[in-house]
């Protein structure tokens, strides 16, 4: 957004002016006068609320993600999962890949038993490395819809082949598209597609900006509601997996408007930390939480150092059910 | 940390039980057996707990910081302000720039009713462009002094030149290492030999052990106890101004046991944020909070975006006290 | 890589010894002795090259990707297109997309005359936005194989959905992966499952394990040879669209032993900066370039700014012979 | 930079001629018109060149170092050390630490030998750790001024702390400000009235602009010319040691037209990658080259594995050469 000043204008005073209101702002000046580029680390300002003393025009630029706007303050809904609005916390967990019909049901017992309002897990796994375990795929579906009905829980799960995506439409309440593919468009178009809510990771280094067009990539393609996750970024210290962006979950929820989990497994990739790291998210405004958990984490076919077991994921419902009385 | 195993041992019964405990290994094998590297991002286990079948030795890795693990499970005390262990949230907050006389004391009121133990602000600032307002310098520091006394705070101000540490030291409870200088071994050594408690702040691109390697530094050359303080760091995306880092405040906390602040002031950049930030930093962990806080942000000299007016501070005090008796 | 040393051995000698052949170490010892864990950023040698006095054992890790490394010091061949070994610089350059019959084929000219081996080109976009231009799709791939044919280049083209792979397969000679899919394994063993050879970009924060781990993916679904390209990554600095890793260049060229090629144009994000950055790519060990070139910039439907025009792409590809020469 | 448009212009047209000229826009409308907001990444261009038709006004921003564009195009000159203009390749090579009299002569030596013009080497070593050697100080400081004199070669070295900076300055030709004090303002201070010539390393993490303001606070405060050193940002990716930014060198170079060295050692953290970064550095258009190099790596006491040795020093002196002819 460009502000544009008066002739007789202190820069000085609008400047700080500006300022108290939450903005960053560079300052140019030419021949024609002096104005200000609003940063994009600023407060969101509608152009009204700057019409303040000496400045004479206000540029702002239209949004690029328009279909994505007009979901703000809607809560997400996917059979017994809300997210948003005034939904309760949304917890959702569940094992990092379904591995079998028994463990996946007992899974299902216990996110129940946590309070949990939605099972997830992986049929299909995207995983680094070829030569490692991909998942069950479509009869593992089948395990976990039964599991989760059993339970009264909605089923996420993920697609990562657009060949996938109409299996997992008729099996799934929401398809997840994870963070490696949130940017492969034509994935994104064909889960569109299937006109199904989707849960939307962010990339691994996605800023904001593109996180919410690849959302507005699949409300184009015909896409149901969607609910944002963060799972941490990417970071140069190798002292935790991943990067928790308490600050995008705070822009999401608070200025945006839009429904949002925080995925703490993925951040922290370890079970000690998943509590806090959890707490943390939903006190920066997360409306719910994706959590991997594990009957057995010692005989976890895929990220066991990061599940939590019965007694931890047990811990956490009533951790978020507390957090979110008082928030 | 290396764990050798026993030449029958099964490599994935071994594996699948370090998962359980929170470790990611790197396997490696040669004529003379078979072992796991346990990454960084994992667990901290003693080695005690690592002596399962099949491993028949366990080689860690000695810390590179002593003196900064000696203080674990210690609480940092500077006149008023106390911070880990039990003592209860610490608020820290006042303005960037110490501005004038009736400017701090009207901070340090504020500070004082909101709660707050501690007085901060910025007599030498640290400015990016030296053409930027460097400060009021030497008067700054009794104008603040004055003001702590007067409402029972305790005083943290930055030393940003070893020139002025013995100042800073004869004024503040505490001395304040900014971001930009963690790793200005000079200035370490000089602020180490004051034999004041120290606020060290982490650079924008710290890794957590560059950090507490900055901490045994200041030990080393004689430093106080020492808080450390989380200000967001450096990222991608330009959607904030700085990226909390709340998987190191959880790590500080719940695994070293050191006493760390969160700063949501300087990682938001935007005063409509800081609330949420400052509440996810203390569910991870965080001891209490740094805040940039100004009388009248319009006036401002510095950082006016970011800080908090009256009202905002009086309503994070109240969310900080409601957020410990939840944790 | 763990090396373990005899019971008697001086560890610092052998520290000393280790780091003259390029390895930094982290040191542990317990009661069963002392060891060295070589880390990620040292010299690459063979378990034999270590075994130096006090050294009693080496236990190496095994490569996750056996496919990739069997490539090593061979040449990417695709038609006209020669990558890596004895070849000469590949230039391979075109337009981000493909306009029109005629732009095609105008581009295509230009590129034989600056000495190119390839044309690239966009007949599927992969777009930010789903409301940019997507690219004219299936008759681009037909223009530009006319094109490609009569000027005597191999044919280069993206595929960006599961669904145009058959079609793509069967107009270019070089499939390519974009940087924005090179972790969607749905896509990438569509790709691989065509048989073709393939360019794969690295991903926007990939680490390199994670890219040659892509290429084992495509392999393993069948993929012909491989060539990498690295087109720039994320990072926290606004002054260059991405930053130009020349490092894994060089890892790839002279460690890996496998073909690659610098993007600059993406890298450098303005037309001024990408004969610089395409000689460093060079320098660093690149067998080629793949640029970003447009008849007539003014008219671009994408990336106009980075575009070369005909002149720059001369220019370039006279650069390129003379940089190889004295390489 | 700001253009605002003429009531009726084709905003289509006059972007797409702006993206020609390579600049990247975002567009912004209101009741009083059209603009377009110039990004950061853009090709740097004169307010006059933007007088394209359809364009009614200009507002192009102050830089805020004044004083480090003054220099541009100046070459630096430092006793027999000359950056930039038409200054031969510098190379400039030396010890991480100064650890002997014996030793910096042997090491003088064969920098002379290789075609060097300046001897580097430290006095004072900034450590991570306060437990690793910190260098030999005072007397280290005469050792290395005989040496470099014995050999007609300029002295860099190091100040860590203000305390040092006037020995420093007594006996150096150049001042180093290592990476980590790059933001360490009293440091600068000190160093600038010195009134000496400044070698200017990036810190780790520092954007363009940042490092330009610490030149500014350098030449506000009074110091000789400055030569800038690019010697690899912090990464995500463990595969080498930094990452060094060949765009920046770009800029600095051709855009900036400041003097510029690239510091292939730091970036790349191995021996045999050094020569690959170093010639990746020089056609990206750095002036010259800071490399580690001892007489004997296996005695080293910092910095082993990224030390050239006498014959890779050689080697690297020849190449440079070669590559300037060419460029």
């Amino acid at each position: 957004m460009w502000l544009e000043l008066d002739r007789g204008a202190d820069p000085g005073r609008v400047q700080r002016e500006l300022s108290a209101l939450g903005l960053w702002v560079t300052r140019c000046s030419g021949p024609q006068g002096i104005g200000f580029w609003v940063q994009k680390h600023s407060a969101h300002l509608e152009p009204e609320a700057l019409q303040i003393e000496g400045v004479r025009a206000v540029f702002p630029q239209a949004s690029p993600h328009p279909r994505v706007d007009a979901l703000a303050g809607l809560t997400f809904r996917a059979g017994p999962l809300s997210i948003g609005g005034e939904a309760p916390v949304a917890l959702c967990a569940g094992p990092c890949s379904v591995e079998s019909r028994g463990q996946i049901e007992e899974a299902a017992a216990a996110v129940a038993e946590a309070g949990g309002r939605a099972l997830r897990g992986g049929a299909y796994k995207p995983r680094t490395s070829p030569h490692a375990f991909q998942g069950h795929g479509a009869r593992a579906l089948g395990w976990m819809r039964d599991a989760a009905d059993r339970h009264g829980l909605a089923m996420i799960t993920e697609a990562v082949s657009e060949a996938e995506v109409p299996r997992v439409a008729e099996f799934a309440d929401v398809i997840q598209v994870g963070a490696r593919s949130m940017q492969s468009y034509g994935l994104l178009r064909a889960i569109g597609e299937a006109g199904k809510p989707v849960l939307l990771k962010r990339g691994l280094a996605a800023q904001l900006e593109e996180w919410l067009l690849a959302a507005e990539h699949l409300l184009v393609a015909g896409s149901g509601p969607i609910a944002f996750c963060e799972r941490g970024v990417r970071s140069f210290d190798p002292s935790t997996r991943n990067l928790l962006d308490v600050g995008v979950v705070a822009l999401l929820a608070s200025v945006y408007r839009l429904p949002v989990l925080a995925d703490p497994s993925h951040a922290a990739g370890r079970r000690d930390l998943v509590v806090a790291l959890g707490r943390a998210g939903l006190a920066a405004g997360a409306h719910g939480l994706l959590v991997e958990f594990h009957p057995d984490p010692a005989s976890a076919l895929s990220d066991g150092p990061q599940a939590l077991d019965r007694a931890g994921l047990l811990a956490l419902g009533q951790s978020c059910g507390t957090t979110l009385e008082v928030a």
